[in-house]
């Protein structure tokens, strides 16, 4: 499939998206030589994984898997991919080399993932790419430009998640201040995986399905400026009979009403506003929830809005609520809502106690947690998708094994060591159901086994052994492609699952990732032999 | 044109990156309030502009133009976005405002703009957008989608060159930690219009003709372990004859005279080290530049290096440079030139004193600043293109005129208040070529004139008349479009005659912004207007 129809809707074809000129020119100057030394067909095996957890946090989400595999399935060069390499590579590049490239492709390439949506955490192996070393060095850039924001975005996603707790409806508006268009479409994608519930990115709703929401702007309020720009005037009940009721005259005396009920001043509301109010109710008396902060909530906006709601509920219709979006927010929730009660109470309107509110200003995780329950509906743009805390991930691509030999990068840093060879990771479980530990073992080594001791060795602590013993033990890459709405059920099921100390926002347990009693003794062997140096100058 | 072939190269037909449903629901569900109300011929004017300069700074660059441009001129619906619309819009919408859009396009809309890349200051109309209202509220969040980041990241990268100098060559890197793809490529169009010289993306290089660069990265040198693999094992000189040398032999012979040069312990040398700068030199005899921090600069990377750059100079060729990606940048810069110079005085090889130095570990505004003069090129990558500073612009998008008349947002907050009315704006220059006062008068008034006084209110101080004379006067948007390549020249310059109390990087002096007499006297009356509310509900 050429990804037309991708899986979680109807993507733009990958090939276009990410091109396979989409990537660092070294990595065509080092595919160049190794082909020109002949290593164009040896065996390496890349890993990609992050150093530390993002914003923090002690677990992050895993995602941006479906595009990879879209991305290696279409990987080709065109003819005009290669015409622009061969102007930029070096004059005495060999023309064969732009020959190799025009008849390459990822058949010989093997992937293994932990699955999109899933719960990681820093150090872990989350990809291994395998196959021919120019093409899976070729990889690097574009896989982790495909991963490292997704899974960023996701994260952030799944922490306001945490922050605003289970029930409350989470909106995802960061279109306008995303990475351009494809940034904003990459951030409601991933953002509804993470667990936000709607998006007001209609594109991402064309592409991937996700629930579509909005109303209206401040400008649709100052656009308006009298009554006499309302039309049509009239509204029919909803309940069959096609009798045309004046609105206006219902409207204003609601307001009088309201205004009487609340002591409010008739002289501080603007009729622009109460105009618009009402030319949106008369195009969707069903939905109806105007923003009521464009000049001042109390003595304007909210007397507007249950005038017309009022007149709505006295047609029939169900007025759904009202936006916030700018003050203090907790405050405004509660005087909106006691409003909303006197004026269910005192015109026996029980409707008026089911009314929303929605509330979109500047949303932050550590605002988001300070909401009171009033506010049902939290709309969140900048801090969500340019994730200000920790603007980017830092995934690594590192190779771990060349024509079948673990390959290590021993730094004199050893937070920038590498650990060797090809690795299986197991997540160990305990006797409640909490994962505790994930154990890197070699792809080679069998399985740990539920309810028997493993010995292993906690990363960051090298050199202390520690042995534990699962109740349960799941492999982290065994599980089957599944669409964009299982895995973010699964996402939100496998927090559930996550250890509280862990999913802390601030200052959470850390997990332990740790190496199998194998895995551990490789890499010191390697270590010391990298520290005896033959000396190859006297060699000859 | 549909967009194939825009403006600086070959862009992605703008309909593919920038469909019309890449907006916000709100903007239909409003757009779709005025056709029922029946304003959808009326004529509407929408004005664009930021409050605050980012990062902290004086100044910002305008970017994201002509994009807008491509994006208004291929604005349309095809059939599939108009039955999604009707699928998520409310069912009880008009099925007649289906047809409008269908037939819905920009050819009734006027957009003005300050020129792409412009040195502009917060609060001053950037935009200006006209035509029927709901087609230009429609527009709202793609236009701002495209010059948000555009602007904030190539402002990001003006001041990346300001902490240069304009000497150092610039080179972006960005593209794996930017919000996917088209981050990336956004990335590396504006950082290019702001001052950056080269691109790590081999696309933006075909898209954008953005020169690229790059050569190798750890992987490649972590992937060999012995000479044995160096292949093939001879290089002929440069000077015409077809002579093959055994490069290892003299490879060996000159790595044994450096390290006696420097008195190093030729124990500590990694073979494997040496022999991927071997095969890389062979593989690009004119191009060697690796990275040389793979083990240890001093003990390994830079020997290995020495030798192979001799070997190449003795067989004619010019060696480039080195890459530094680890550790404390200035003080292995002036270890690396120190043994350049003696290997150049020692082995009298003139070449070594004019190697480069390539500067990339993780570099900020700050680490930029402090780097010495010995790094002549320095790449950067995550805070270049996530602006970690400040990941987003405020680019807001305000009505300022209905029907002719001005609309003004009178907020409880006068900082959220918007300037009513269309505009222009001049740029008021003093005698020593600098601007400093850019002044927002009615479209209709006159422009101020050079050698005579002017009397304006600076904003943010609103009562306070000033009087100044400006030497000479410019107006902001009268320009005609020009290429990627004109308007990089372009950013220079205009950034050369701005004062530097105003480009200061840190606590600059904030530019003036003011309203002309007419304008001011506006904005007064209209305010007068907003608070002597007539009494519509005891009119009727």
């Amino acid at each position: 499939a050429s990804g037309g129809k991708g899986i979680g809707g109807r993507t733009r074809s990958i090939r276009e998206r990410v091109p396979p000129l989409l990537t660092d020119l070294y990595q065509f100057t080092m595919a160049y030589a190794y082909w020109r030394a002949g290593r164009h067909e040896e065996h390496a095996v890349f890993e990609l994984f992050f150093r530390d957890n993002p914003f923090g946090g002690g677990f992050s989400l895993f995602a941006g898997v479906h595009d990879c595999l879209l991305f290696l399935r279409n990987f080709r060069f065109a003819d005009e991919d290669v015409e622009f390499l061969r102007s930029v590579m070096p004059p005495d590049t060999d023309p064969a080399f732009f020959q190799f490239l025009r008849c390459l492709d990822c058949s010989g390439v093997t992937l293994h993932s932990v699955p999109e949506g899933t719960v990681v955490f820093a150090r872990v192996p989350l990809m291994e790419v395998a196959g021919p070393l120019p093409v899976v060095q070729l990889l690097e850039t574009s896989l982790l430009c495909l991963v490292n924001y997704a899974s960023l975005v996701c994260t952030n996603a799944a922490r306001f998640r945490l922050a605003a707790g289970p029930k409350r409806k989470l909106l995802e508006m960061g279109l306008r201040r995303a990475q351009g268009p494809d940034g904003g479409l990459t951030a409601s994608r991933y953002t509804h995986i993470g667990g936000f519930d709607l998006t007001s990115n209609v594109q991402a709703g064309f592409l991937f399905g996700i629930p579509v929401a909005g109303t209206m702007a401040h400008s649709y309020v100052t656009s308006f400026t009298s009554l006499e720009e309302v039309w049509p005037q009239t509204l029919s009940a909803v309940n069959g009979d096609h009798n045309l009721v004046d609105i206006i005259s219902l409207t204003k005396g609601w307001l009088s009403r309201v205004c009487e009920l609340l002591g409010a001043e008739p002289g501080k509301i603007h009729e622009g506003e109460l105009a618009a109010f009402l030319s949106y109710a008369i195009a969707y008396p069903q939905n109806f929830l105007p923003v009521i902060d464009s000049y001042s909530v109390g003595c304007s906006g909210l007397l507007n809005f249950c005038a017309v709601a009022l007149v709505l509920c006295e047609l029939g219709y169900r007025p759904v609520g009202v936006r916030l979006d700018s003050g203090d927010l907790c405050k405004q929730s509660l005087d909106v809502r006691r409003v909303f009660r006197l004026c269910s109470e005192h015109f026996s309107i029980p409707a008026f106690d089911s009314l929303i509110i929605v509330g979109t200003n500047n949303i932050s995780e550590e605002s988001l947690a300070e909401l009171n329950s009033k506010i049902s509906v939290v709309g969140v743009g900048t801090h969500l998708v340019t994730c200000t805390k920790q603007p980017s991930l830092g995934c690594v691509y590192k190779l771990v094994e060349v024509r079948g030999r673990p390959r290590m990068k021993v730094s004199e840093d050893p937070e920038k060591s590498t650990v060797p060879g090809r690795k299986a990771v197991y997540r160990l479980i305990d006797a409640e159901g909490h994962p505790f530990l994930d154990v890197v073992c070699l792809a080679v080594e069998s399985p740990p086994e539920a309810g028997l001791p493993l010995s292993c060795y906690p990363l960051g602590c090298n050199h202390t052994a520690l042995s534990v013993t699962p109740a349960r033990v799941t492999c982290l890459r065994q599980e089957p492609l599944c669409s964009a709405a299982e895995t973010r059920a699964k996402v939100q099921s496998s927090l559930q699952t996550l250890h509280p100390r862990h999913k802390r926002l601030q200052k959470p347990d850390s997990y332990t990732v740790a190496l199998s009693q194998k895995l551990h003794n490789m890499v010191k062997e390697i270590q010391k032999g990298s520290s005896n140096n033959t000396n190859f100058l006297l060699a000859n």
